[in-house]
């Protein structure tokens, strides 16, 4: 069987477990977590960097910082994960869902303007598969309308956008604030893990408070505070320092991995590529502004039973691909509250996308028998 | 230096974490999940056991089950963590505060039924230090307003009450729902972590997609729904199976850990007897109900000032003693928000208790030590 994604141990992850607990303290922001936090803010210039214990939660800070109260509006594309959009209806907003490109499953830049109204208070896209929307577009209309981006960088770590002034900035850098996923499923992981990076200045303060429970705890250990208590709303945002330190295990090899990965999509896109030349299927599409952190190999199908009947193929064969996300406007919590406007591209990404196995340990054979399996399906 | 905590190895964490990357899935519900959640439905005849990334995520995902909304009420003691408010603040619940017992730091049950108004919806009871509150009382309270009961059994582990029936039911079992925690301090532990128990059957289905982000992932791979999507809202609650992988090596060795930590706590007790013979502290109690999970030994001062003093012989000593929570009715956050009743047990309490080194590594060594120091110092 060759499961859709498998996790795998860099080698040093139970040493550096073993080594936090020699540090006398494995609750959250140990030696581990500053290590992490360390490491992606020298590696990719971020401001501030706080691990969590998911996507998710970083995405849920990132709605108190900015303030969410019943009735505001968030735009972000239809075609993501269920957080996304959760994350801010938690808090009270109402979600205005945009509709993905034709090329490619993030969100239409093109269709964000008309969206806005006087109580959109942010932008959220999500670079799907890793790979960048054109934050110049979102990053001008926010800075036009006043509103806040939170970048969904969730499959995006180690992945750049280049704008009109030619500089390549990592995803993650450009928003005002960017939450990034650790889930065993991701390049660099922890089963589950998140982090939340804060590239504007006014939330560093308030970030620390909200991730410690609504405590000044951080400011009492640095000697700021003779005793901390309670200042804020706030959640327990913090991962045990286990889950820091098996993440760093895994961040020390980024190269190795991202060079692996990367060979892997590289032999998908190659071998597949004769049958995106007849038109069979399609192959993913990184715009120029972009890069590819080969976190994803997914192909889009003609149709919805094109893709039921290779997943078949291909599970008769052992191999396990999966489809992705279904039309946030479309489901059974979102629809009666969508306003009705059709999002053909998010409902064709819904049941076009098909994601192959992709995994460090993916061998060569298991690309070849794959690949194989799809190029038989079709011929 | 003797901690005030010190977090240890049972020796097969490391194995167990190994195990769980070998099984092919990490990310949450994974098997030392299901693992840790079996012994704990089947040790302590919870209904059903949720891991959580933390017991401020369980008392959440309780707001979000009782359907907390703007302006309901919930009563709870001031003296408690943070996050036993926080959880329903989030909500946009309104905390009545309650005082604590003058025998224990425990919420005074007497004192709860003149805060019951027609909206209050839930009383949550914290059981400071493993020591069961009166639950024949407050769940009566509850039949008889139609309330909810939430446990905060964060530090009550492996702890008991015995109510007017004469069984001994564990804390935890008898509200409707419980939130425990497995922060690095707690007897049983993994850095962070926590659990939800649903002891009310209405809440077991929603619970599993609240904790999923709001999906119903979980029937999906029970197979009993072909696709899964968003029906509710919902967070990531779920904890790396590591952090599970890491609890189970703690919890198969329970018996062990709290033998010596009831010799700990035993040692203590017995020693400083004396001084609270004389009146110069106090020490804890337990009420016939309870039982002692020697989840921690405090003692209390005779003001701030003698706590103050104490706490500095004890650094000079190289042992770290803490004091613990500060009155919640007093915080920045919520001072202006209380109704302005005095609760001078909970103020007391936040001057008065002193937390001494409790772990299961502490040695006996370290118990004289840390006793003479004491004894001397009230010499």
């Amino acid at each position: 069987m060759i499961p859709f994604n498998k996790p795998f141990l860099t080698g040093k992850e139970g040493h550096y477990i073993y080594q936090a607990v020699l540090s006398g303290k494995i609750s959250g922001d140990g030696i581990f977590t500053k290590k992490c936090q360390d490491f992606f803010e020298k590696k990719y210039g971020f401001q501030k960097c706080l691990l969590t214990t998911s996507c998710t939660d970083a995405l849920e800070m990132a709605a108190l910082l900015i303030n969410i109260v019943p009735g505001d509006e968030v735009i972000m594309p239809s075609y993501t994960f269920v957080s996304t959009a959760n994350a801010f209806v938690l808090r009270g907003a109402k979600i205005v869902f945009c509709d993905s490109r034709t090329d490619h499953p993030g969100m239409d830049e093109d269709t964000i303007e008309p969206l806005i109204t006087d109580k959109t208070r942010a932008i959220v896209p999500v670079h799907y598969a890793g790979v960048a929307c054109d934050m110049d577009k979102i990053m001008d209309l926010a800075a036009r309308y006043n509103l806040y981006v939170v970048e969904d960088a969730a499959q995006a770590v180690d992945s750049y956008f280049t704008g009109k002034d030619g500089v390549a900035r990592p995803l993650g850098s450009i928003g005002h604030l960017s939450a990034f996923s650790f889930h065993e499923t991701k390049n660099i992981m922890a089963g589950e893990g998140g982090m939340l990076v804060i590239n504007d200045h006014q939330f560093l303060e308030r970030a620390e408070i909200i991730r410690e429970k609504g405590t000044n705890r951080s400011k009492f250990f640095r000697g700021e505070v003779d005793k901390y208590g309670w200042v804020d709303i706030g959640s327990s945002f913090l991962p045990s320092d286990i889950i820091a330190a098996f993440l760093y295990a895994q961040i020390e090899n980024i190269g190795d991995i991202q060079r692996r990965r990367s060979e892997i999509w590289n032999v998908y896109y190659e071998k597949l590529l004769p049958l995106a030349g007849k038109g069979i299927i399609g192959l993913p599409v990184v715009p120029d502004f972009a890069t590819n952190n080969a976190h994803m190999f997914y192909i889009t199908l003609p149709d919805l039973q094109a893709r039921t009947a290779l997943i078949a193929a291909l599970k008769s064969s052992e191999i396990s691909a999966v489809f992705h996300y279904l039309s946030l406007h479309k489901s059974p919590y979102y629809e009666s509250k969508h306003d009705g406007r059709e999002l053909p591209e998010s409902d064709r990404y819904t049941d076009c996308v098909l994601r192959l196995p992709m995994y460090y340990e993916l061998s060569d054979n298991d690309l070849d028998l794959i690949t194989g399996v799809i190029l038989n399906h079709f011929a």
